[in-house]
């Protein structure tokens, strides 16, 4: 599909709350190199620095993003010597760089806030990934996004959202991203922060989130409401083949082990799947009441899970939107770009391709 | 201000749940006349007909739409010799209507579902009025939009939003409704009825919402809300001064009693109005995280309670917006526009100012 000798167009790093992503892109979008490593953990973040809060006047000492800044500089090196090297691709040309990272990243490229990453708030991550290269690749520029933008920036350019004027695309992980199509293009509102979806409250009595406040909607919809789904469905004494497939300790249950029963087939594994999808579709329905999309596409880790997980979230939308017998369905499609999906976007954001994302 | 002579530019009417207003404004904007009735009832515009869909098949017959399609286009009438007589404004030129409506009105005009107009929903209210106007009123065109855009346009385009690119416009009235401002427009989303911000869900298992769902915010931050608070705060034995205004019994005391208490001063009154806007700022934390406004304007009756009720709206959305301390505070300021909002943008919308809103 890619040409030996093709140049890079640009590198994109997709920062997870656990794994790192990065891959180099050609002209067309086309993957030519892709790297995963962990994340490096907050623990570790926060022994390798101080509390600085990234201002240039403590630029010289070590900060809780310099551990990030430190992988991902190391990664683009690694993409660079593989296109190169085993890739036989043109690198004599400088490409941007654009990392996706989970959180509030401002129109200026500064990770606001981050509750998963609460360690790296304040920090500018762009330019600690920047120094970090220095003359080692040649580089047009290191710009940071939302990581949720970025996969749904991918989706509207090259996959599931391709030629959607007004849409929407979740991603549903550890906790839930949001990226809102408008007109064409990724919206990203007017301090670049929009599409903040998970944190939308739907119980102001519910369990505590991460972000500090109660009952948001990624304690139901994300990998965490479906591991506390699971734990509460095997304490009750069902899920039997979860349970098996924990090593028949209720108490070790997880997301993944329904994940996998309810693929078998399992009857307790797919109603637990059935209860995450109608949180899925509550939350979609104030979303599609707020903005009336035209499609909806569902990514990240759950949403892989596809049609167990989708068809549920469907029906519960079509039951809870407002004037849901008066109105056509919105089409719940799963994202196509996959675990991909938020480096690549991460690289077509900095080729330009998200004017708002600057 | 308006000079005799000045020709009317546009007629705007908003059919509220309880009040009907018109208005015919001049090219600037401003208001010519004004008309206000009551809103035929739901049991007299039910009486009056069937109960057809509005489609072409039973034109010639009565259905629930036509006792507000015969007050509309009455009250026109009435605006039109109040510009042309007392007001000495030339009515000789053809002038579109621009006609406002709470619920889901799509984009060819047909109130697709209302909450509040039942028994009128599937009705093409602008195609009834036309025909009822027949030669009697010079127009170029009669066209419905939902009420909320239509406040949300005339407050961008004259009010209290004017030069906002990407805003946010919530009306707080019986119900709760909401124009999304994106890249200085209002943008109504793909079938036209973007904005039901009142029927997001804010607890799946709050009372019941006349949408048919449970827990919307409408049912929590509108008039409505107000009245259970001060219903459950008089049963409860405070809110004395609110149960005296209702004449000594905590059965009958309102909304407006409390808002009158409030306006007093009286410390109970003014804790339940807190409350009342704590219950605001939550669900405007919600789409500050969805959609990152640069302002929020708040209107509609409740709207005009001003600092008593922003105060407090302000105070939550500060602490409930996700990453609360590291993004600026979003204005939230009061409606420039008063009642007349929703008319006068009605009318601007007529005159094609609302291009996604046709």
């Amino acid at each position: 599909m890619t040409d030996p000798g093709v140049g890079v167009a640009a590198y994109g790093v997709d920062v997870g709350g656990t794994k790192t992503l990065g891959v180099a892109i050609g002209p067309d979008g086309a993957v030519l190199a892709e790297r995963r490593v962990q994340t490096p953990s907050q623990a570790a973040a926060t022994a390798a620095g101080g509390n600085g809060a990234g201002d240039s006047a403590d630029a010289g000492r070590a900060h809780p993003g310099e551990a990030v800044a430190d992988a991902v500089a190391a990664m683009l090196l690694e993409l660079q010597r593989d296109v190169g090297a085993g890739g036989g691709h043109a690198v004599t040309t400088a490409a941007p760089v654009g990392i996706g990272i989970a959180g509030l990243v401002d129109s200026g490229g500064v990770l606001r806030f981050s509750p998963n990453l609460a360690a790296a708030s304040g920090v500018a991550i762009g330019d600690l990934v920047s120094e970090r290269i220095g003359e080692a690749l040649a580089v047009t520029g290191v710009h940071a996004y939302n990581d949720a933008n970025c996969t749904g920036l991918a989706e509207l350019v090259l996959g599931a959202a391709r030629g959607t004027r007004d849409g929407i695309v979740v991603t549903l992980g550890t906790g839930i991203g949001g990226a809102l199509i408008v007109e064409g293009r990724v919206y990203v509102g007017v301090r670049g922060i929009a599409g903040e979806v998970g944190h939308m409250v739907i119980d102001p009595n519910g369990p505590p989130c991460t972000c500090g406040k109660r009952g948001c909607w990624e304690r139901y919809a994300s990998g965490g409401g479906l591991a506390r789904l699971a734990r509460e469905a095997a304490l009750a004494g069902t899920l039997h083949e979860s349970v098996r497939l924990a090593g028949g300790d209720p108490e070790l249950v997880t997301g993944e082990h329904v994940t996998a029963a309810a693929a078998d087939g399992d009857v307790e594994a797919l109603r637990v799947m059935g209860e995450l999808g109608w949180w899925v579709g509550l939350g979609l329905a104030n979303l599609v009441a707020i903005l009336d999309p035209e499609r909806i596409v569902v990514g990240g880790g759950l949403g892989h899970a596809g049609e167990m997980l989708l068809e549920p979230a469907r029906h519960a939308l079509a039951r809870l939107v407002v004037g849901a017998r008066a109105r056509e369905a919105v089409p719940v499609v799963k994202a196509a770009l996959g675990v991909q999906g938020g480096a690549v976007g991460a690289a077509l954001a900095a080729r330009g391709e998200a004017p708002g994302a600057g």
